[in-house]
Formats: structure tokens, sequence, C-alpha cells
């Protein structure tokens, strides 16, 4: 079944706010196997807004429209579709009678225009807003079927999930059965390269390659008669590309990010981790942090930008800064132990480098960094050389730790 | 001059990432008074970019689009644009020189796939990527430009500004002067409404708020014959805007981020900030450094996500968390003394809260934050009470810390 979106709202189309319902919307349909081919998003002007639903009426089974159901009068995302379905529209009493009472409730005055919000094309199934006052509205027309939407994020996504995800589950003609296979450290071209045999042979599951930073997702997506038939198909393409991978693939979980199976792990082993950043200033403890139950495993760690801090919180030797500079594996090194120590924590984790735009020479350039993983009395250190702003050398930098953490804590798991 | 936004990319359709892209390209144009009407996301597939791209070359002056440039089989927007405008590839030396030169640079082999992104429509401009191996193209035809732009963020975003604002300056027919004040601490609906009167009787300049993360930007934009006419009917309601905001106003510059005020305030002052950060884990730090320049102000930072650590690393007391808990406003005063003494900086910023999901509690619910900023004795202490996701409670705290941060600097100076 194909379907498509048409954001409705002047204040996409001037930047004034990003479209996260197109996002939540489409990440949902994905879910359900529903194809999407286009989305769209077009102003409040009633010409061009009846070309894009008539456009989509042609070309898709399933039309999610969302913004421009309100009460004022550049609101005709209703008034379009009917007309494109050739309904007229007529009174609802039930959502006549909530709206009624929303006013009530709040003690407002209702101005003559809410009451246009009660009216929806004859024959459509009304979707109950509890979080405002224009309704959701199905039209189900010969060959395809409207979905109106609030644009409001706080109205559409409750009533997406209580009453539009049940009636498009029940619509679906197929099932379909998804798969996430999640790497660290792969560029995009080389991820794809090493399956390129798999994905020029594509039919069915497809397979699709999401670039993350100094991360690839790949995405198998089976379909099928029964449930059972489209993970028959998916199954051996994971276990193929999963194979291909081994140890790089950090998890098969959709919601799971790298930090969360660090912390995972790390509970498993009822071991804990301490970092010490010079270049990532914080950013990499931030996304360590950034999984539930973090402090399960991690206490402390230490933003140590300058030698004196070096010296003072992780002890790093002054003959070391002195000798090998800043930005150097010895030093990579004695922060990784010195935190460890300093936090008394299994595993201590370091980043220093150059993030640039200043600072670089032609012997350390900007994009140099190192970063180490102590765990007893080993430490592994390993060189970067990364491109692209100052922010995105930090994020790359701190991805890269991440993984090389969890290399570490696997490492330590076998022996 | 009518320009539309076209997005090339699966991922978005899957709902696999939000199209920030799309906004971010639509507030720049309507920043130059550009009018738009479509946004369009398609996938990799070439019959539908085709339609789509030949679409957009009939109703729309200038059609920018983002992503598809890469290296991988799925990057077709370059060759489906080639196509509408008749136009064969070619390879161009320079783009070939400088691909070569960054794999070299990282000493990285490049695969046989990299190749094509040397090649370009023939008589095109070809954009430099300074963050990137895919350059950025404009194919200029006879009544539609087309404008291919790479898909990260990170490459776009500085590509745009400075390669490709000052190319469509030049085509705009009327001139534009647009002005940008950016406010921390505010939200958009109480911005706007201290403003109203101004955005009901816009006509010239326009006036647009934009929501970021505990911050408002308003964008006033003015046309006329000349720059001077433009700049001239701006500045008068910039200078309202700004009398009526005060001290909340932090920049004027559009590049300018809060961290690069607070870095360069600190500068003047020639002096130092420390950090101590809980619940937000490094993300404030992480921010503050990602301000160039940082080092001269800032020389460390402690991530104290344990009792013991704050103990320990900032002194804080044991009978403070006993009485009154980790999270609580005594607790982050000591955090903020605690830090400017430990690293002998001048301002300590501290942060502590429950950013949940778990956690919470009836009196301590999830969302509650402390901020605390020392300045030699003083010390001035928020609570914050924040709603959403883990992450987003971190981010509004972390933004929510520098305003303070700020103030806290501004009020010294005045003394």
């Amino acid at each position: 079944m194909i379907v498509e979106i048409i954001c409705v709202g002047t204040e996409i189309l001037m930047g004034n706010i990003v479209n996260t319902n197109a996002a939540f919307l489409a990440e949902q349909c994905a879910s359900l196997g529903l194809t999407m081919y286009h989305q769209t998003v077009v102003g409040d002007n009633p010409v061009r807004l009846m070309d894009t639903v008539n456009q989509a009426f042609i070309r898709s089974d399933i039309i999610l429209l969302s913004g421009g159901l309100g009460p004022t009068q550049d609101d005709l995302t209703k008034e379009t579709v009917a007309e494109v379905f050739g309904l007229p529209l007529v009174e609802d009493s039930r959502s006549m009678e909530l709206l009624k009472e929303h006013f009530k409730r709040f003690n407002r005055p209702m101005t003559e225009n809410n009451l246009k919000q009660a009216y929806v094309p004859m024959g459509s199934i009304v979707l109950e807003n509890k979080n405002g006052t224009a309704p959701g509205i199905i039209v189900e027309g010969d060959t395809s079927t409207a979905i109106l939407l609030p644009g409001p994020p706080n109205e559409l996504i409750p009533m997406f999930h209580e009453q539009v995800l049940p009636y498009l589950r029940k619509r679906s003609d197929r099932c379909f059965y998804s798969a996430m296979i999640k790497i660290a450290g792969t560029g995009e071209s080389a991820a794809e390269t090493r399956i390129l045999d798999l994905i020029n042979n594509q039919v069915n599951p497809t397979i699709a390659t999401y670039a993350k930073t100094a991360e690839v997702d790949i995405r198998v997506t089976g379909s099928g008669q029964t449930e059972g038939d489209a993970k028959a198909v998916t199954i051996p393409v994971v276990e193929e590309i999963c194979s291909r991978f081994g140890k790089e693939v950090f998890t098969l979980e959709e919601q799971e990010q790298l930090e969360d199976v660090i912390v995972r792990l790390l509970k498993e082993k009822n071991e804990t981790v301490s970092t010490a950043e010079s270049c990532t200033g914080g950013l990499l403890t931030g996304r360590l942090v950034n999984a539930t139950g973090a402090s399960a495993v991690f206490n402390e760690g230490y933003i140590t930008y300058s030698n004196e801090s070096k010296i003072k919180n992780l002890g790093v030797k002054a003959a070391t800064l002195n000798r090998f500079g800043a930005v150097s594996p010895q030093t990579a090194m004695e922060m990784a132990f010195g935190c460890a120590k300093a936090a008394s924590s299994d595993f201590g984790l370091s980043v220093t480098g150059i993030a640039g735009p200043e600072g670089g020479s032609a012997e350390k350039p900007v994009g140099l960094v190192y970063i180490g993983c102590a765990y007893k009395d080993q430490c592994e250190v390993k060189e970067l050389k990364l491109s692209g702003s100052r922010q995105k050398i930090r994020e790359v930098a701190a991805s890269h730790a991440l993984r090389l953490l969890r290399e570490t804590i696997l490492n330590s798991m076998e022996k």
C-alpha cells in the first residue's frame, strides 16, 4: 500500500518550525510496512493545496495530511479534501457537542468561526481530538483514502497512536518485518562496499544504509503474506550481514544507541567507567550519560582542557606533556589511566586532539585526535585523522571513543 | 523570485531523520525575500526524482536540492538534474584533485565509486565542499536554476552561507536587508506576545520568530530598491524590538551562538570559568567548548554524577547532600563555588537535576533542575521546571545555565 504525507502550513515553508510531524508519521508508516514515495509541504493556499491533494489522490492509496484544520480563514485542508473527493461538508453532531463542551470547560466564549471545526465531509470517520478543538477525519474514497490530522504535535501524536494506527493495521494487505543492524566505526560507502552484492541483488527483503556520526545503520525489510513469511525472508539476510561485520555490529535493536549498549554491558559486568576529555570538552560524557541508567556505571568525568588540569586532576606527568605534547598517544594513555585511578573506576576513557579551526601545525594538523581506553594494567590508544568543522571533529571523536570503550569491554569479557 | 526545496533521501521518507535541512534552507530563503510555495521529499528513485525535478522546473525559478550527491549507487540527484537540463556529466578537474587530496590526507584508500563525485553537469558552477567529498553544483538553465547541495547538515550549512547566499543575493531582483535578534530564556509565544502589535502591523519589514532550545530568534527583513532603502525600513523595527527585550538580547549576529558571546565577554574581562555538571553530564561544557577559542577562558570542568564525586572533586559537604539532597539549590550553590575554587577560575557554573525517565518523586519530579553561577563571594541559583525527554531536559538545562552565566558576567561588568 502506498502512502504519502502532505503537511500544510506557511510556518514550515518559512522555516519557522522544523517539520517533526513528517518524521513522526514517516517512521510510523515504515514500521507498518507502508511504502512512502513522497512528502510534500504546501502553504495555506487553496489552489496549490488542491493541486497537491489531486496529485496525491492519483498516485497514493493513503494520503496523510497534517495541519489546516483549525478555525481560521486560512485553515482549508478539510474544505479542499472534500472538494477533491466530491463530498459536501455536513455537521457532525458529536463534534459540535465536544466543541461546545470544550469552550464551556475552559470558560471561554466560542467565536462563530470555531463552528466550522464540527463540519466534516459526508460519510467520513471522525477522530476525536482529546487535546484540542479540531477533530481528525478519515475520508475513504473509491481508490484513495485521506486521513486529516491536526498540526500541533501534541494533538497529532496521541490521535495517531490511539485511532489512526489501529485503522491502518486493519487496512494493510501485506505483512512486513523490518530489522535494524547498527555498525560502529565504518563509513557509509565502506560499509556498502562490503555488502554490495547483497544490495545489488535485493528484491525482498530490501536493504538500505543510513549514515550516522561514525556509525552506519542498515535496515532490512522483508514482506510476505503473513508476518512469519516476512520474517522468514528477512532473517537470513540479517544473519549474512551480521556475519560480514562481526563484532562491528553493536546492536540489532532499533531504539538502542551505542551508549545504551555500553551501559548495558558494564551493568552485566558490574564494572564502572570514568572519562577524561580534552578537545571533546564534555561531549563524550554527555553522550554516555544520555543512556538511561548511566548512573549505575558512571560516577565522574574530568574535562581537562589545560595542561595544568591534566596534571592536577589526572596525574599526567609534566615530562610527558613537555616531551610529546598534550595531543599525543602518551598523553592519551596517561589520561585514561589517570581518570580510572582518580575515579576508582574499572575503565578509563580519554580523548585529546586538535578540533580546530586554530591550533593545528604541519606535524599535528587540525583533526588529529588520540583516544585511549585503560582497563586494569592495559591501555589501548588509537590515532584518528578527522576532517570537518570543529563541532564535527569533536562529535566524531566522541563516537570513536565510545566504540573503543565497547571493544575494550568486549575484549575484557573474552579473557 | 520563486524558490522551492527538494530533499532527496529514503532516510527522510522512512522517518529515520528529521528534515532539518528543509527548515534551514526555508529560513535562509525567507531572509532573502524569496517566495516559497513547495517543499518536497522524494526517495533515491530515478523516475520519481525526475518527475519531481521536472515539476519544480516548470513552477519555480530556483530549485534547491539537498542529498543524493554521494558516492553510492543510490546517489542520483546530479545525474537526474543533468538529464532534466539536457546536459552531459563531465569531469571537473579541480574537484577530482580535491577528492584525491582528501583521501590521501586521511590515508584512506579511495574506492572506485568515489570518482563519480568529481563529475558535474557541463557548464555548471562548482561549489567546493570543505567538510566532505561531494561538491555542490549550480546549474543555470534558461528559465530555471538548480542548486545541488550535499545532504549532511555540517556540509550543507557552511556551503550555503559561504557560496550559495552570495550567489542568490546577486540573482535577486529586489534588495533585501535582514537582521537577526537572538533572545535567551524566553518562550516563543511569550516573546511573540511582547511584540504582537509589531507583528500584526508588519508589511515592510516582515517579522518572523523562530523557536530554538531555550532561545527565540527574531528575524526582521526589509526590502527596497536599494540596499540602503531596505536597511532604512528595517533598522527602526530592530531598535524597537531590542528596546523591548533589553539585556535578554544576547546578539544581533546571525552566526553567533550564546557560547560564542560568553567566550567573547570573558576574553574581554580576562577572566575564566569552570563547570560542575550532574544531570547534563558534559553537555553544558560541550556547548561552551564549541566556541572557537574557548581554551582562553576555560581550563577544566567536572562531571560529578555521584555524591562521592561531588564531595571529592568539588568539596560539596556531605551534610548538605544528606539534608537537602543532590538536587537542591544548596547543592547547586556548593557545586558552583566548589568548581571555581578547584579550578581557580573566576566564575563557577553548576547544574544538578533529574533528567529522568527514572529517579523522580512527588516532591522532586523529573524535570526539576537547579543551576548555579558563582562569582567571587556571590552565587545566584535558579530553579527550572522542565518537561520533555531525558535528552530534551538536559539540553534545555544546559542552555539555561549558559544564559545564567552570561547574565552573571554582564552584572559583574556593571559593578
